[in-house]
């Protein structure tokens, strides 16, 4: 049985959201920089798939216990998927958020078509064993200026279909039961019901 | 105990590829056609995540069998990505392969970086349990014309770094070997092993 969970995040807003989402499965869930050395991993794939996996894959080998990663983004339609596997980047290595939304409006100034969708690959490796992945979507549109304080990323940008607000206007408990991290943090969860003993 | 798995695709190539990565897994291995009326499954995904859980969980509903599905495209860097999910329908819907390998040639036509790398994600649904991803990745160059007759979709424009020739020159086995689907498949077989009694 597995008693304890390694996040391979070092995002503090995404660790709460991780952990709040595995409050539930009564394991012990530990941030990754509660252990000294672990390495900063390079998000070399073109897809959420491989990066999610290189980093739990190499956060499971170093401390030897379980880990979890997600990786995710948004996808634009009218930007042909664009920011995806780059969307905390879109702006430049060192960009903050309000970067990123900044040239997210931009590029879609006088843009018709508005439509977007969040989507989160999250990678749980157990040292010696295949990684498996769970995927999740959500989907919505991008108003034309931000709104709400909660949350992080596009979110102030990035209005629910299903809550009618924005990520950011949204409470936590009320974005993660319908978020693409909740979505495939909820398959997870399911998975290791099915597997009681997969570890 | 798994005694027999549906393969979620109607494409003849793909499928070859499957089963010769399959044979090694003692079990029966059927494709989605030997069963009459199985949904036709729209890939509404932005992901090749989506897509293929779409797929693996549409077939497994209707079969009540295990079923395994593939989503793969190619990613080229100097098109930020793209074709990517809609690498089968680069050049329109009805595209044959020839069309939409005319087209990349046309987008990268003076381009100097011709980097780019295949993707697969694969899906593996066991009816009333979550589904589970496996990804692979292989890279290369998009070269100025095609060369060979082997493999389907992109082969005879990619030429494999690992190979030092085209996908449509290399042999299946070769090809396999270090495809992106070969690679997401061999994760698949380790997981299996893994966990012996996961069915």
């Amino acid at each position: 049985m597995i008693k304890k969970i390694v996040l391979a995040s070092r995002n503090r807003k995404k660790l709460e959201e991780l952990q709040a989402l595995l409050a539930g499965l009564g394991v012990e869930v530990a941030a990754v920089s509660a252990f000294p050395g672990s390495p900063e991993v390079e998000e070399t794939g073109k897809t959420f798939a491989e990066n999610a996996a290189l980093k739990s894959e190499a956060i499971a080998r170093f401390t030897g216990l379980p880990a979890l990663a997600d990786d995710s983004g948004l996808l634009v339609e009218a930007l042909n998927g664009a920011p995806g596997v780059y969307s905390a980047r879109f702006a430049g290595e060192n960009a903050t958020d309000a970067d990123n939304n900044r040239l997210l409006l931009e590029k879609l100034r006088g843009q018709e078509n508005r439509r977007a969708k969040f989507a989160s690959l999250i990678a749980f490796s157990i040292p010696g064993k295949e990684t498996v992945l769970f995927a999740g979507e959500t989907s919505g549109v991008i108003i034309g200026a931000p709104r709400g304080e909660n949350g992080f990323g596009y979110d102030p940008l990035f209005l629910s279909d299903d809550l009618g607000k924005t990520f950011a206007e949204a409470g936590a408990a009320e974005k993660n039961a319908i978020s693409h991290r909740g979505r495939a943090l909820q398959k997870f969860l399911a998975y290791c019901k099915s597997y009681p003993d997969f570890a």
